[in-house]
């Protein structure tokens, strides 16, 4: 068996996010492995770093998937791509040894949220960057933001509590940069749990807002649960912007 | 009469262009001006600052219209954004003199082109940049841009020729910004001609890719025929940047 890893670019703005559904949702996953097969000529699984929700884009997924012929690497890129919808890219491809798994081996992901933060909406930027028309507080947003830095058990900012499985992470920063209106927010951990950015950005606004302490956030992330934190924010606002591993 | 400037945002994906065309063809200033007329409960006519082609966007286009009643901007503002389609957004509005005039009293435009300049397409920049898969060589592209600076009969770089107008136009600057792989081309001139920075952006990519000499464009501009000079690159790719006024 061969194994390929590749980096995949996409617009989630008309898919049901990352993973395969039953029946005939669509999702990135299902139309990628509807084409690979199908150039491939035989049935082709893909195993992605992680899933994204739907409407999240991604400037970086990776996904692996393992066939018994090699490929040639330039030949296919070019093909698969030909073949794919305009809102996904396959950015690049290579051989990988058998042991790599694109969720098993993660060692870091990065996330970046974008925000136009404006009075008036804009025109140009309505389907990539979620609107907050109120004035927003940028130093205490980061004090806020600096709280959550480090190992946690982020139990508070995740949508749902999964029997059994931890919900400690460990945040290894996050930017906020501003250049005029538009907003960003990267985050950078070791793994995010479910909705887990989206209720961080939305907590963070709710401090840019005024409408929390920083203090408060710190005292939600030790209260362990969900109904403390702020709103989830819309998906069309998210981007999976890096994968990476060792 | 009280005369009102507005600065227009619009995303072009979706519009035949600026300008109103008989017919039932989508246009800004068709939807604009229906709208308009619906709030404002008569008749109202917008003149734009110049047409921009069809895909064509805007990050300020200006217009200005009158109307013989004084409005209360604010409202007036938040009232019409609610109406127009979320691809269309009034920015600003302010009340003018009565000799100010949208097209007549500009004093200088600038347009943006972008570019994703990578062997590999981008899902994301697909609807807003223009894709260049062949690399491109920027310094003699920035070379050839030297050339068209100034005053000069721009004849060979606009699709066609109006009899006893004018084809004389300043180009104060043309900045070429390149951001790993995304390439913005800034124009700021007196005034463009139907299709010049799309002509001239096609003719500075032929320099890039090799196929030309930036001295060619210098030949070009002074054989004044627009046989000589490079294709017209899409209109997705262009927007209008800003436009000012004394």
């Amino acid at each position: 068996m061969y194994k390929y890893k590749v980096n995949i670019e996409y617009d989630g703005s008309k898919y049901k996010g990352w993973q395969r559904l039953a029946g005939t949702e669509k999702t990135v996953q299902q139309k990628i492995e509807t084409l690979l097969s199908r150039l491939l000529e035989r049935k082709i699984e893909i195993h992605g770093s992680g899933r994204t929700d739907a409407g999240v884009h991604a400037y970086q997924q990776v996904a692996h998937f393992a066939i018994n012929q090699q490929l040639d690497t330039d030949r296919f890129l070019s093909t698969i791509n030909e073949m794919l919808p305009q809102d996904i890219v396959f950015t690049s491809i290579q051989e990988v040894p058998e042991d790599f798994h694109a969720r098993l081996s993660v060692k870091s992901k990065q996330y970046v949220y974008k925000i136009w933060s404006s009075p008036i909406p804009s025109a140009l930027r309505r389907k990539y960057f979620f609107h907050v028309s109120m004035p927003l507080n940028i130093p205490e947003m980061k004090r806020a933001a600096d709280y959550l830095i480090g190992t946690h058990d982020f139990q508070s900012f995740t949508a749902v509590k999964a029997k059994n499985k931890s919900t400690v992470r460990t945040i290894f920063a996050i930017d906020i940069k501003s250049n005029n209106e538009e907003l960003e927010i990267y985050y950078h951990g070791d793994g995010f749990l479910y909705k887990m950015v989206r209720i961080i950005t939305g907590t963070l606004l709710e401090v840019g807002l005024g409408q929390m302490t920083p203090e408060e956030v710190l005292a939600i992330l030790e209260k362990k649960e969900r109904r403390f934190a702020g709103e989830t924010v819309p998906g069309y606002g998210l981007y999976l912007y890096k994968v990476k591993y060792e």
